[in-house]
């Protein structure tokens, strides 16, 4: 007799994890979790550098949300560290604040000025274009070309090795334009770090699963899956790769990560730059628009708070995407899509499979929102079982 | 069909996790490790406090060793930060040096003196036992009853609820006694922790596994053992439960761990008592022989030299044990030796499971001796394997 689950979920990231908890606390289905890599929490997993300073080794995970329900969920499993994300970046020798508000207008006019003056100049400056239909009308339309050029199109080239013009609207359009002081790197109301890390989080999640969850680390799932029976498959991978390719391979961005620790005496040298003791840079996140071959240097310390002496900087370097590399971003564009509508059509007639997730929806979604989804297609799930039962 | 592995392993400790390595490695077996937390590495797993700081959950894992070929075994996953590990003991309202040393002879007379003022000593104070049976007698042949009395006697009755003449003589005989100034806690020639920690020594073993282990957690083995199919069990769980107690309880000590984040302010006031910046004892171990209930203060910031500005303590408060609490000590002493007997004459005849670790021999092993008999064990199925083989 082989091995029983009410529910195989591929993948122990956000999704997976919360479908999992949802799945077993509130329906209490047995679930099994298969994880190709030997941790669990997908790419928001953190981890300690060799200098014990708190990194984020797939990329940097900002949480933020506006969301009361996914906040108040998530809140189940840590409490938080409120952090303003602050960002700047480097071109032209210097470090400027972004994203652009009024004190990068104050660098680029050399003095200082008022809103009134910065609003007349994006006025004077931005393209009228009333329906942005990509990534450069967005920017231009707002900004005009000068900030546009300086900020936002090499460094989408270099991150998504697309022109700007050939990416939705929404990868520019993400990060925000403003006329004050205010240099919040994102919108969102609440903007946090789990306070003790997301590896807290993750096993408090698995914790509140008790007994009805294992987890089956370091295996695929196409190794499992006709090992053990289930009722029902929750897939958070690629959506692709679940199809065999069928309809062509989805394109994904890959990413390359150098670690640098920094101790106290490089850090005592770069106070002149980063402008405060213990830091290597000035800001949580530097990005690099128009020089070098990485897109942004993180020192997560910036966020963490963490008490110590070194520090530890984050280098990213942008990668093709290839079989057996980590398929980092799904590319929002019209040709992407296209093939990923294809998928959608075949996803739509599973009876048995809930696609959910980032990779499995081919969304470039932040992690509320993927954890947003995890409970809309857990309540989906829940409102289908009390059908068939007739409730 | 039923899930099928060469090997279904118990626990992924220490113990398990070097037998999947050689198992894989050496005789391409697939092995499935099932692991009833939701971490590997068992008791040795570190993690790092709310406050940043490395800490030894699960109590103190001071690595060293003699023999050269386990060292060199695990070098191949880890690199090494040697330590001195240091102790002392708190009694009569003051902090002695420890293990028993010259230094300690000196604070008891409250003057300098020579080793052969102390040999001196020794002689006319210890009682003339040629082969001492119990862990008084192990003691007191060789300090005498004073230095038995504040040291040993009570913090062995705390720690195992057992008068030292009942438990054997390698209990209290682990800690030397020494006649010159060396105060070092351990005798090993090596003595190092895993450079950048134990959680990173085991994803080493993990990953040079490759795809032939998969490592199912948050699993009793027993919940697995029906489900899946395999030529052989490892078996590192305690030996009295995989016999359904049938021969009684093998007695074990259990613990709870109190942890305390300090940080920089307070360990400022207490540099009088650490004698040094950001510590907040003055050792890194600290023993209570005879005040308190706890038994002793861990600050492992001592061993690790980590660079940062907190500190954390791990308080050890001794435990009965009771099913659901964790089984850390096997007692050893010969009603429990007896006991165990019974159970290795089952082990014996059992073809197919192989015994393996602390808890699965009742031994009260270091962790060098649990690898070291996880490969002798690996090497005893290979020349199995060989034979059956017919080479």
């Amino acid at each position: 007799m082989p091995w029983k689950f009410d529910t195989l979920i591929v993948g122990a990231g956000f999704s997976g994890l919360v479908m999992a908890e949802r799945l077993t606390n509130e329906l209490g289905k047995t679930c099994l979790v298969v994880e190709k890599r030997d941790h669990i929490g997908g790419n928001a997993h953190d981890e300690y550098s060799e200098a014990g300073v708190l990194i984020h080794p797939y990329g940097p995970h900002y949480f933020r949300t506006n969301s009361d329900k996914i906040k108040d969920y998530l809140s189940r499993f840590t409490e938080w560290h409120e952090v303003k994300y602050q960002v700047s970046s480097f071109t032209e020798g210097r470090y400027w604040s972004f994203p652009v508000n009024l004190k990068t207008f104050e660098q680029l006019i050399d003095r200082d000025a008022t809103e009134e003056e910065f609003i007349a100049w994006l006025e004077e400056n931005k393209v009228d274009i009333p329906e942005p239909k990509n990534s450069e009308e967005v920017i231009i339309s707002q900004t005009g070309w000068d900030l546009y050029k300086k900020f936002f199109e090499g460094y989408t080239l270099k991150q998504w090795k697309r022109h700007p013009k050939d990416l939705d609207a929404s990868v520019c359009g993400r990060i925000p334009i403003r006329t004050n002081r205010d240099d919040r790197y994102l919108r969102e109301e609440f903007q946090a770090l789990p306070k003790h890390g997301y590896r807290v989080l993750f096993r408090n999640l698995v914790k509140a699963c008790g007994d009805k969850l294992k987890i089956l680390l370091n295996t695929d799932y196409r190794e499992v899956m006709n090992e053990v029976e289930y009722d029902h498959m929750v897939f958070t991978g690629s959506i692709d790769e679940f199809y065999d390719y069928k309809h062509g391979r989805l394109p994904y961005r890959s990413l390359k990560f150098q670690f640098e620790d920094y101790m106290p005496d490089t850090l005592k040298e770069r106070e002149a730059v980063s402008g405060k003791p213990g830091f290597w840079q000035p800001t949580l996140q530097v990005n690099y628009p128009n020089d070098y071959d990485f897109t942004r240097t993180v020192e997560l310390k910036h966020a963490t708070g963490q008490a110590t002496e070194n520090s530890t900087v984050v280098r990213e370097f942008p990668d093709d995407y290839a079989p057996g590399k980590e398929p980092y971003y799904p590319i929002p564009a019209e040709d992407s899509a296209a093939i990923y509508k294809q998928y959608e059509e075949l996803a739509k007639q599973e009876k048995n499979v809930t696609f959910c997730g980032r990779l499995a929806t081919y969304r470039y979604y932040n992690m509320d929102q993927c954890v947003g989804m995890a409970l809309k297609r857990f309540e989906d799930l829940a409102a289908r079982q009390n059908a068939t039962a007739g409730i």
